[in-house]
């Protein structure tokens, strides 16, 4: 028997064959990857996992491909970072940060889901990939057809961070940008990945893209010793992450890597994109598509794919939402760059500014173990902070012009 | 006995005890480590390192601080990619790209020698850490400062790239620009380090930090399989790197981790700035100072530190070297990142270019094992390359748009 046992619809429970499909044909309810755990259960243990890759690909017996040859090997496994200078400024005893801001090769969580989602896309036979994208997916997709050569079309909204744009342009891929928000592009791409027979990594391809989130989870847990967090903080464009990182840490209960799941699932978004965090908030179990305003540009989905199961898995787990105002997103950033030395693009800076109002308002307490979900790199969106940090000072190049300037006396420091 | 024996004089042999010095009081010549490897051997085995930390801590053994308490516990222990892309481009039937483009947290290999530098700063006392800095230093020391609530300084000439002058003020470190190039900051440097008791990594805390660059020599060998590649091309500024990977290969044997090293050392620098290059292709063996000129601004060194002993090593190991145009630079970092994805800074540029470059020449040959040292990311120089990659497709949000724009027929693709 295989691990993947079908493709199965959230809503009816019909289930399908694992190809390159997405939607239920008898409720248009979103299909997802259903698992023979019991036969994982037998081969997967603590001891099996840590004897693996130094990737996320240690944890291959719980993801949707098939193997042995996997697209982007060295994704995941990113550093978790014990916050000891953030946890005392926040008022936490034990912060940790997950930290996707250095996954290779493209610097955000999104290298995660393209490694799922090329993988499977090469065993279904594409020879072509494309994405609908926020900006980061399109760098990772961009950057693993290149190194997997497979013809490459990427598809992203007009208004784009330069160093985002950039970093599709640098591998040549086919980059479309088109006129228009993230929505836009969105539904653009729907209609062409059901004209064209390309694996939108997204659309089509999205049951198994998606899973790759789980590895979020899973590293998360073993790199906490084998137990699950008390809290966690996570960003939210469409949802997904959030709703496999639940997946993921129930998984591992259930195939018997660790005893009890009791984490609450916080979810982050930025004020002028909010639909899913303002629903949580006014108590609905639905969400109003809106249209974005923000500079967490790689969180801006105002019509969100997985926004209802998102709201869904927050309250399951007992978790919370929040959303931050642009101000708050930049002082995320700088507060984490200058406690933890670690440079998050705006989603990072829309979780530290939601995890700093969770501690505030007693969601988050003094004494749980937290887990922040850094997704990006800050050189990604550098636009977003070049006005709030100042410059550099300039001085002449002499003792005496650095003296005069910076007013140090000799000998300060010791040693 | 310790595992650090003293700093001796690399001309003379005085030894000295292991404090914030770095010249021979006798000869002038440069301090380095000596360790006290009888000792060492004792101890470490391939079984110790595997079971120890995933960064680059798990080589302690062979670092100059005393632990256990490190600054940067999440520095190195980056991917080595299996370039089969670009190998057959080139033919070479094993080639590697050790990609320190993600090195944890500012994305370039000075990480690793920044976490040595600051641990051991910290072990002799310093609480003000500094540097001089062609860019890549600077953000690191930044970064490691911030996490480690030590003050900071970091000197930067006047016409750095905006990602790398962003990449110091988000962590709010004293940044001072200097009006000229990297030799005006580093005999501006060498004069503040004699009249301020701080910790000037490159300075008087050269012969610790310099050591952490020995990582990336022991983690080839461990991530190749316990054994030395044939032939590796690693970026010089001011040759240090070089020489260090040079001294950790050989260490390796030393301490009984592997039987041989047969690696010939291949230095690379840019045209625009090749004291170095050009004193081995004349068959000297000291070089003449330049002015720079480069777009890879962070090999813009024009008098090298360790120029003289990276022509020595490199003279030792029977390896080459060479240099590449501005030009050259940027192609070699398209080919890098349009065949394996990986985006690298003007560095990689020239490594890719000098690899090239020794592969046309015949010196790198088909079927050596050979390592190409990336080691900085692509995202802090973006100006090198803008011009270079077009610009994306913009089309309306239609299908009729994109299929007109695109002459993609329907159904193209397979499966
Ligand atoms: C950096 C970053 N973090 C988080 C997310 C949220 O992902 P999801 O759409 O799964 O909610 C994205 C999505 O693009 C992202 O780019
Ligand atoms: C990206 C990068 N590669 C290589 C080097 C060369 O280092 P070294 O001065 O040890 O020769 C530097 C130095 O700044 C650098 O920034
Ligand atoms: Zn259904
Ligand atoms: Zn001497």
């Amino acid at each position: 028997m295989a691990k993947i046992r079908s493709l199965v619809c959230r809503e009816c429970g019909s289930e399908y064959p694992a190809k390159a499909i997405h939607v239920c044909e008898l409720c248009f309810g979103p299909l997802e990857v259903k698992y023979n755990y019991d036969e994982i259960k037998q081969t997967i243990s603590r001891r099996s996992i840590e004897a693996g890759p130094k990737s996320m690909w240690r944890y291959m017996d719980l993801l949707p491909v098939e193997g042995p040859q996997v697209v982007g090997p060295h994704a995941g496994l990113t550093p978790m970072v014990r916050a000891k200078n953030l946890g005392a400024y926040l008022g936490l005893d034990e912060l940790y940060i997950k930290n996707d801001t250095v996954n290779h090769p493209t610097l955000s969580f999104k290298d995660r889901v393209v490694a799922v989602a090329l993988t499977r896309a090469r065993e279904l036979g594409f020879e072509t990939v494309a994405c609908a994208s926020t900006g980061n997916l399109a760098n990772s997709v961009a950057a693993h057809a290149a190194a997997s050569s497979m013809q490459c079309y990427v598809f992203i909204p007009g208004d784009l961070e330069a160093a985002k744009v950039l970093g599709n342009l640098i591998y040549r891929p086919n980059v479309v940008e088109v006129e228009g928000n993230y929505d836009d592009v969105n539904r653009l791409c729907s209609e062409i990945a059901g004209e064209h027979g390309w694996a939108f990594v997204n659309i089509n391809i999205r049951p198994y893209y998606a899973e790759g989130s789980k590895t979020l989870a899973y590293e998360t847990v073993e790199q906490l010793g084998w137990r699950a967090p008390d809290q966690v903080v996570i960003p939210m464009a469409s949802g997904s992450l959030l709703t496999k990182i639940w997946k993921g840490l129930n998984e591992m209960k259930h195939v018997g890597l660790i005893d009890s799941v009791a984490t609450k699932i916080n979810g982050a978004q930025a004020e002028g994109c909010s639909p899913i965090s303002t629903a949580f908030k006014a108590g609905r179990d639905f969400f109003k598509p809106v249209k974005p305003k923000t500079i967490a540009k790689s969180l801006a989905i105002g019509n969100p794919a997985d926004g209802y199961y998102a709201l869904k898995t927050t309250a399951e787990s007992g978790g919370a939402m929040d959303m931050v105002s642009d101000e708050e997103i930049v002082d995320g950033i700088k507060l984490l760059a200058q406690t933890e030395g670690i440079f998050a693009e705006t989603a990072g800076g829309v979780t530290i500014g939601v995890l700093r109002k969770l501690v505030k308002q007693g969601v988050i307490k003094k004494h749980e173990v937290t887990v922040a979900y850094i997704t990006g790199n800050g050189l990604k969106t550098q636009e977003a902070v070049l006005e709030a940090v100042g410059r550099p000072t300039r001085i002449h190049p002499s003792l005496v012009s650095f003296e005069k300037t910076f007013k140090v006396g000799k000998h300060g420091g010791d040693a």
